[in-house]
This record gives C-alpha cells, sequence and structure tokens, in this order.
C-alpha cells in the first residue's frame, strides 16, 4: 500500500477521538492517509485480510462519535484527498474530494458567483465528505435545506474493495433505488466516499435584513418563531437563544467586545434572531415583525452592516459564552416539530429543576432544531463522557424521551454515532431497526465498516 | 378481506396497463381497493399465502410500465385512500393518503396559503402517491424541486404485511438511514405506501413575468438555456420546443384557438419559453433577457396575463399538437447534463436522419430533461408496444445510448418500469445493479412485490 501511514503512539491517540468527548477503547492499529480512491480500496482491502474494522474520517469534527477509532481498527483519513475537480456554473454542480473544507470549497466556488449551501457551526474547518456522511445542517437550512438536497451523486468505495458510483450529474433521475440518499447521513457505516458531486446554486443574495426580537421568555419566542412560519414567511435564518443562554451571551460579549450594545437593556430575555435575504430581504422582515411584535417586549431592527454583524454574532457566541460559564458541556441536539418547540422549551426548564441541572439552550427555530447544553462540574480524576456525572446522563435520557414523545428526533444535524445509539431503536421502532441493519449487511456483510456504530 | 374487489374481466382488462402502452400477458387475478392500511395489509397477507404477486397502483398514469398487471398478479390500488389527514401552517406539513390526487391535495393546500410544489404534466390526474413512487418532476424542477424534497416520511406496508413508518414529522433529522428517499421513486418494488407526510411550503408568487425567445433552432436555444444558468438566473420555468415541436404546436394552436398570436411569426423556429417569479421577476426577467438576446432571432416579452397565458399555453400543447400530427407516439424522458442539451439537439436529428424517423422534443431545458417523441405508423394489427415498428425502437435505442454517453440518465422523471429495465444495468453499472438488486431483496425477500419492474 502506497500513501502515508503513522503508527506512533501520539498519532494513533490524536485520530482515535473526535469532538464528541467519546474515548474509545485503546487507539487503533495504524492512521492512513490515502491520495487517491485506489489507496483507500487498499486500505480497506487491508483491512479486511487483516481483520481489522475500518474507521474512516474527514476533518474529527463529528459531535456523536462516529470517528472514534478503538483497538482493532484501522483509520482511513481524508483530509489529503482535497481537491476540486470540476467546478461547472452552466450545469450547477461541482465534483469534489471528501476532504477539502467546507468553506475552501465555498471559497472557490464564490469565484464563479456559486454556492454550496450546507453550513453547519463548523464549517471552517469540516469536511465536505464529512458534511455529507453527517448530513450535517447549520443556520440556513429553514430556507436552504440540509445537505442531502446539495448532493447530486457519491462514488463509494464499498466494504469489500469495490468502487461504486451512485448517483447522477442531473438534476433530475429516477433511475434506480436512491442508495446515494442512503449514504448521506450513514456516518461512514455503507462505505468510504471518496469522491462527491454536489449541485450547487448562485451565491446566497448580499441583500439582507435584520432583527432582534427581545421576548420575556423562550416560550414567547418560540411563539414568535411559530408566529412567523405560519404567516408564510421564510427567512434566511431565525435564532433562538433561551434566558439563561442570552444572559450567558451578553456577559461574554460585554466582556470581550467593547463596542457592544445589549439588544436586551440588561434585562433578562430570550431572544429571536431572524434575518430575512434577497431582493424582498426589506419588505419580508418587515412582515416578520408584524409577525413577532405581540409576542416580544421590544423589536430592534438593524440599522447598519455593523449591527447586523452584532446581532449575528450573538449567536455564534452561544457556545464560547456557555464553556465561559464554567465546568465541562456535554452538546444535545434534538429537533421537534416547529409547534411544539414553545412546550420543548418548557419541558427543559422542568428537566433543568427535576435533576438540578443547568440546560440553556439555543435553537435553530426555523426548523425545530434545538440545542439543550448541559453545563456541569465533571465527576473528579474523569475525562471526556466519564466525567460527565449520572444525574445529567438521567437528564439527558429525559431530553431524548421529549423529543420521541413529541414526534421529533434524537438528532436534528449532528448524527448517531455512539452517542445516541442506545435511543436510536426506540424512535425507528423494532421493525425499521431489523430492516436497516439487514439493509447495512447488503453493504457490509462482515461488519468491517465502523462497527459499533449508529446501529449494532 | 373487507373492503371492494373487483373480478370481472372488464374490470381486470381495466386495471392491467397503463398510460406506457405496455401490454401485460393476461390480467390480473383480481383488483382490491382498500380503504384503510389494515386492508393493505390483508390484501398482501392475502397475495403472499396464494403465491400471487402484488402490483401497487394510484391512477395509473405511469409512462414506464410500472402499474401493469399481468397474469398471477393483484393489483391493490390506492385511489379510495384519498384523505387529507393533517395540514399543518405552522409546522409546513401536510400528511396525506397515497390516492389523493395532486390538484385536489394543492387545493386544500391552497387554502391555507401552502403548497406541495411537486407539478408532473399529470398532476390533475396522478396521486401523490404515484407521484412518490415515480420521484415525478414536473416544469418547477430546476428551481423548486423534484418529489424527493417534498416528502419527509412515509408509512409502508412491506411484503411481509409489516408497517414501517420511515422518516419523521421534523425538517432536520439524521436519525437511521434514510430509507424513505430509497422509496421514492421504487415504483412499487419495494412496499406500498398508505401514508405520506409531505414538506409543504408557501404559494408561489403570483408576480410573474414571461418571455418567449424566438431561436432558429433548438441548438440555439438549449444554448440559450445554458446562458441562463451561467448568468446564475433561476427562472421558476424554462421549456424548449424544437422546430419541429414549435411547428405542430402552432398549427394546432392556429387551428384550434382563435385568439392566438403565433410568435414565430409563421417562420420555422425552436422557443425557449422562460418564466421568472417572485418579488425581482420583472427584474430577473430582464437579465433573462439579456443572457438569451445573443442567441434568438427575437425576443418577446409578454405584456399580459392573456399573454402570459398564450405562451406557457403552447408548452401544454405540445403533446395534443404531437398526437395532431398523425400516427403513433411513443414518449422517451432523458435528462443530460445541462451543457450538454444544445449536442443532445444535435444528436436527435442526426438519429432522425439515420433511421428515418421522426422526433420531435421538448425539454425542461432548467434542468437538461428532454421528452424526444417518436411519431410513427403502427404496425398493422398490432396495439399498444408491439405496434412500435423495429427500426423505431432501434432509434430508441440510440437515444438511450446517446444520454448514457453524455453523462445523463435514461429517465428524469417518468420512471424505469418495464420500459427501460433492459438498459438500466448500463447506467448504474453491474456492481451498483448487484447492490441494488440485493437491498431489493431485503424489502422483499420471495420476490412478490411488483415483479419484472425496474431490476430483475
Amino acid at each position: 500500500m502506497r500513501g502515508s501511514i503513522a503508527t506512533d503512539e501520539a498519532t494513533l491517540r490524536a485520530y482515535s477521538i473526535d469532538r464528541s468527548g467519546v474515548e474509545p477503547d485503546g487507539v487503533p492499529v495504524a492512521v492512513v492517509w490515502p491520495e487517491d480512491t485506489g489507496q483507500v480500496q487498499a486500505a480497506v482491502r487491508w483491512a479486511r485480510e487483516h481483520g481489522v474494522s475500518v474507521v474512516p474520517r474527514g476533518a474529527g469534527t463529528g459531535l456523536a462519535g462516529s470517528a472514534t477509532a478503538g483497538s482493532g481498527s484501522l483509520v482511513v483519513c481524508l483530509e489529503r484527498m482535497n481537491k476540486v475537480l470540476e467546478v461547472s456554473a452552466d450545469d450547477r454542480l461541482a465534483v469534489v474530494q471528501p476532504g477539502i473544507l467546507n468553506d475552501e470549497l465555498n471559497a472557490v466556488l464564490h469565484k464563479d458567483g456559486l454556492w454550496w449551501p450546507p453550513d453547519p457551526a463548523s464549517k471552517a474547518i469540516s469536511t465536505v465528505g464529512g458534511n455529507i456522511a453527517a448530513n450535517a445542517g447549520g443556520f440556513l437550512c429553514a430556507k436552504y435545506g440540509v445537505t442531502q438536497q446539495w448532493v447530486l451523486g457519491l462514488t463509494v468505495v464499498l466494504a469489500d474493495g469495490r468502487v461504486v458510483s451512485m448517483g447522477r450529474r442531473t438534476v433530475k433521475g429516477v433511475s434506480g433505488y436512491d442508495i446515494t440518499s442512503m449514504l448521506i447521513g450513514s456516518e461512514g457505516t455503507l462505505g468510504i466516499i471518496v469522491e462527491c458531486v454536489l449541485k450547487v446554486r448562485p451565491l446566497q443574495s448580499a441583500e439582507r435584513a435584520t432583527l432582534v426580537a427581545v421576548c420575556d421568555s423562550a416560550v414567547d419566542a418560540a411563539a414568535a418563531a411559530s408566529a412567523v412560519t405560519a404567516a408564510n414567511l421564510q427567512p434566511a435564518m431565525m435564532e433562538l437563544l433561551d434566558e439563561v443562554t442570552s444572559a450567558a451571551v451578553v456577559g461574554h460579549l460585554v466582556a470581550t467586545d467593547e463596542t457592544f450594545v445589549d439588544p436586551t437593556e440588561g434585562k433578562p430575555a430570550s431572544l429571536l434572531l431572524v434575518q430575512t435575504d434577497g431582493l424582498g430581504a426589506a419588505a419580508e422582515l418587515a412582515q416578520v415583525h408584524d409577525a413577532v411584535a405581540g409576542f416580544a417586549r421590544h423589536v430592534r431592527v438593524a440599522q447598519s452592516d455593523a449591527e447586523t454583524e452584532a446581532l449575528i454574532g450573538m449567536r455564534r457566541a452561544v457556545f464560547p459564552a456557555i464553556e465561559r460559564m464554567g465546568g465541562s458541556v456535554l452538546v444535545e441536539d434534538i429537533a421537534v416539530p416547529r409547534t411544539r418547540m414553545a412546550e420543548a422549551f418548557t419541558r427543559m426548564r422542568e428537566i433543568e429543576r427535576k435533576y438540578g441541572v443547568t440546560l440553556p439552550s439555543a435553537a435553530h427555530a426555523g426548523d425545530g432544531n434545538m440545542h439543550p447544553v448541559f453545563v456541569f462540574e465533571p465527576v473528579a480524576g474523569e475525562t471526556g463522557l466519564d466525567a460527565v456525572p449520572a444525574h445529567v446522563w438521567e437528564a439527558a435520557d429525559e431530553v431524548f424521551t421529549v423529543a420521541l414523545e413529541m414526534g421529533g428526533t434524537l438528532t436534528g444535524e449532528h448524527g448517531v454515532g455512539l452517542l445516541k445509539k442506545r435511543f436510536l431503536p426506540e424512535e425507528l421502532g423494532e421493525d425499521q431497526t431489523e430492516l436497516q441493519q439487514q439493509l447495512r449487511k447488503v453493504f457490509d456483510p462482515d461488519g468491517i465498516m465502523n462497527p459499533g456504530k449508529v446501529l449494532d
């Protein structure tokens, strides 16, 4: 096998984990960095021959544990397969290798006035292949869709080393089963993505209009968000910060940004940040204003680019601000039908009281995707998830239960990996779980592709 | 088994065929019209016990033969399961039974200012379940997407009679493999869709602007269409009529519509009809005008609603006009990368000369989906596809070959069914064909679901 390989302890340890906090049992046998499809095939075949499992990896930014690699595994890291192979403005597509970073790809596309819309918060540091393997979301999904809508075709190395190109280069096509969509969000369990035909679109309009609704509670802010959707408006971005999160963000920005002007005017509040775009942005924002006004203490419309940046900057500051609260954090990722969001916030407050936990939440309110974040004192002497106290796990279990009770999902955009695997059969039901296990087995009869992740 | 059933010869014959022209070997053993999921399960279980295969059917408007039912089959017709179970403006979703017609659903949604965008030409007579089973396209796909983008979840009766609910009610979600997308476009071979959770959106803007570019040839019109895409514009509709099609349409409308004003001014031409929508419709059309002007003999911008209707009416008149040319017709459905469309029209002209056939084409030029239509004298004494002469079949084979050579697909929106099955392995490749066959077997180990369709 050509290509680069590492077997030193420090590298193995670094590539055994992702950003989930999961600590695997030991380290992989090696990390390889293939530079072409043939090298990926060689790696998979070597692993198969030697009874070693394969863990595909992009930049390792995943939050669910899908890229963790324990003993007896080979990490196949795609970060050196990072070329843009083709950009066609006329065909509205780009062909790329999986290891390119999302922001790097978009920098190339922007030169042609094009854009690949998936925008996970990690986009500066996460790979396109990883975005696809996780079906990544982001801020703009309610209007611009999740990753799945922006992939036309994939070339994949299967568990037996064969290469299959699925999907197509055309916008339409119904020839055979859509297994491309099955690979999207499969978290490295069905094959290794080695080439991606991406659907691209013209750049997002530079015309933007932005407001913040300052509400008494997250329940009010969620009701305001529902009112926007019910009024048939379609903001590009609609982000909700609950009371605890808003206070943390304000505190953080007051401490770190001398130009920051606090829209809450120092009073506890939940914030709904809304941005419209396109030729009708200002007119649409006026309608948003009408929809949210009845639920808000006051509404502030950004009057300048600087003010827009400051408001959107509040959303971007959520995780730094929460980390500043002290202790460790565990980020959840439930999604509920948009109409149930207000109720979901009420339930989060109940969970806080019942388990004595601190659980600030931010939400992509346009699509009902909530990120409750447990903030806790780590268990002494432990690291990673072992440092999460038992009562926090119990509270986390109840967060999942709430999501499923409301007709929602365990994971809106982070994936199942190891962290949510235990709950997946509850969401899928027994029959679908069995069906999905059997389908996985077709792709990987011997169970060498990222075993133990997503489904048993 | 409760529910309605028919076994009389006339009904069996009527329900043995769809609109593909395929004539099956004999008639089904019975047609049943279940009224709920339990009755669908009962029908499937009865078929399984009696060694009979199952052919799911909506309105029978399919063009690929997926709903044809020969001897030894049971037709499960979903047309009586046609209820709207839920419409939620706040959650932007609708839950419906599969047998509702597309237009009927949209009439219900429009009352709430909502819209389910899939718009196959058959939408007045085709069912939502059928649209999903075929992943139907239409005029608006380049801007508004195909059916797959507008389905959140499905409830399906499997071949063993079990019921599985897949997908979700939330916009985002990455819990488990996306098997919902696999069912979409599966043409009744993986299970019977009994309930659909549809993603809906606000109604298409009533602001429209429309033009027609009158070009010397389809090659010029295709180049004009490419120029629109390359200019990063996104019309709601961009339809191309080649020279023969335009002449047929003009002839037909002159004969049938006394108010019709011919935009070609009586000279042979290929037409590119472009409609923009939304708040910036007029401004965007002006940019379209700039993009196409260099490729057109002249460009006419609709100055009134009546003129808009007249221009769009030319596209709607394509199939009636071609049928008026005399003889029988065979409609193809290839899609090619948008940049290859001009070349594809040249190849269609070559095929006309080589095989001595008449092959007018219309295209959804915004997404490269072309409908070449063979017009021919039927073989004496034969009906259906048996009446298609050998040289027309040979020419049709070459149409498919051209599509695949250009990196396109056999079928953009009509499906594989029986008509294109022979060519599918060539498009998918040997390894993917085998993979898809194995995946089908997981859903249907005994091969009772619509056997012989799509894949062997």
